[in-house]
């Protein structure tokens, strides 16, 4: 991997074994994508790592300077994906946070290069078997507790599958292990709510502010008889999903208008970053 | 903190931020006492360790050279406690767990300093609002993702209580934030069952291979009416608890007899150090 990385603005890409993100997965991240040095969805990105600080007590980074860092590393790249991790910081042994923590930020910036094929065909997508817990105290946060996605996509190696669905332990439908889930039923846009576990996507939410969409518990039935189905991310943007289970489908109009939107705010994907740059 | 650290069996107390371990939380830990250069409990904290790399499919260690750096790097120390971490190792972007990983191990030694007093007279712990999800593939190993527990540990700072009892989201009792909870009724000793959530402790396997242990679900209210209550730790041992909620006991004779069974596999917790080692 040939990221570019800095640990607290300096340049290393080393944390201490005492960071607490490292013993405890004590910290929250973002991931976020940056087009020829903008990053258009970054306010999203910054208000979710505040809410999360806020909910761990972690005390929030200057933003502004984050962002900086971020843009710093991107620089020259005509598309990028920085990741943003901010930890408690270093601790002693034990679980019971420092009384004055001081949060760790590590930028790792590697040049991107989308999958256009996917974005224009959509993707096939299978059902994991690996559950998500129901935890309201840590639903919605971009958290470092991660074993449940790795598990789930450590269920399968094809490459023809590009995502998995993620159940609750109650049967409801909750995302993709990397990406939120949307579906269209006779026009209306639905999506699974993450009150009980799940990330509330920054894509998830750029979709939620253009488009009126409901907040409903979907399972797997149900979702094969949606007219359209994609998933969303903040790297990725609009994935039709082509296959589930036994239905197939055409990208549809809302998939596509919503990639349209995904290219007016600078996250062009069906065209492909060469194209897009000429 | 004075720990003593290596990372690969070097001299060096840092990781990169690209190991899975500070990404994820992707990787499982044992913290265990060593005390004048002996691990007694150590074939349980290595059997711990292999069960959680086979269950989340990383390439085990070998233990061997595990123990033997925790015990080099506690040389000289009377009574100390090692961190062992294992991570999966070095990634790229994403949860796809690398199909050849490289896991890292990191082991911190620091000098150990146990409270005689409250192993002598007990403690007083607290019900934790933070409740444990439940979720079987992830229950009983002690993995890396631990923000329940340092949210649950977040919730007091009276130096007076020691540790804080956690319930599931099924309203059970199951541990405290870093131990295992037991308690007597009749002569009859009991555990909650950790299949569901919390860590199978190497201490509470101990006291379950030398006493007959009845693996039941428990509530507060149950727990009250207990004729001795305590709470078991590979570093601590045996605590009694002294106070919870509106009841008080004094440390019993299976609590005793317990301590006295730690004295004898050479882990002295009521003497403290400085007599032990006179």
């Amino acid at each position: 991997m040939t990221a570019r990385v800095s640990v607290d603005f300096l340049d290393t890409d080393r944390v201490s074994v005492s960071d607490r993100g490292f013993t405890y997965g004590d910290g929250l991240f973002e991931t976020l994508r940056i087009v020829r040095g903008r990053a258009p969805l970054w306010p999203r990105h910054a208000a979710r790592l505040r809410a999360g600080c806020e909910r761990l007590r972690i005390p929030p980074p200057d933003m502004g300077a984050v962002l900086n860092e971020a843009l710093r590393l991107a620089d020259g790249l005509d598309d990028a994906v920085a990741r943003v991790t901010l930890t408690r910081g270093p601790g002693t042994r034990g679980y019971a946070p420092p009384a004055a923590p001081r949060p760790v930020l590590a930028v790792a910036v590697s040049p991107l290069a989308l999958d256009a094929p996917a974005a224009l065909a959509g993707i096939a997508v299978r059902l994991c078997a690996t559950r998500l817990a129901i935890q309201p105290l840590l639903a919605g946060m971009k958290h470092l507790n991660r074993l449940e996605q790795v598990m789930a996509r450590g269920e399968w190696d094809d490459p023809g599958i590009a995502e998995g669905l993620m159940l609750d332990t109650a049967g409801d439908l909750v995302c993709a292990t990397a990406a939120n889930l949307f579906a269209v039923f006779g026009g209306r846009l639905e999506t699974p709510p993450v009150d009980r576990c799940g990330v509330a996507g920054v894509a998830r939410a750029e979709v939620m502010a253009v488009r009126e969409v409901a907040e409903t518990r979907l399972n797997p039935v149900r979702l094969e008889r949606a007219d359209e189905v994609f998933l969303t991310s903040a790297v990725r943007g609009i994935l039709p999903v082509r296959v589930f289970g036994a239905r197939s489908w055409q990208p549809g109009p809302v998939t596509r208008a919503l990639q349209a939107h995904w290219r007016d705010i600078g996250l062009p994907s069906l065209e492909g970053p060469k194209d897009f740059h000429r």
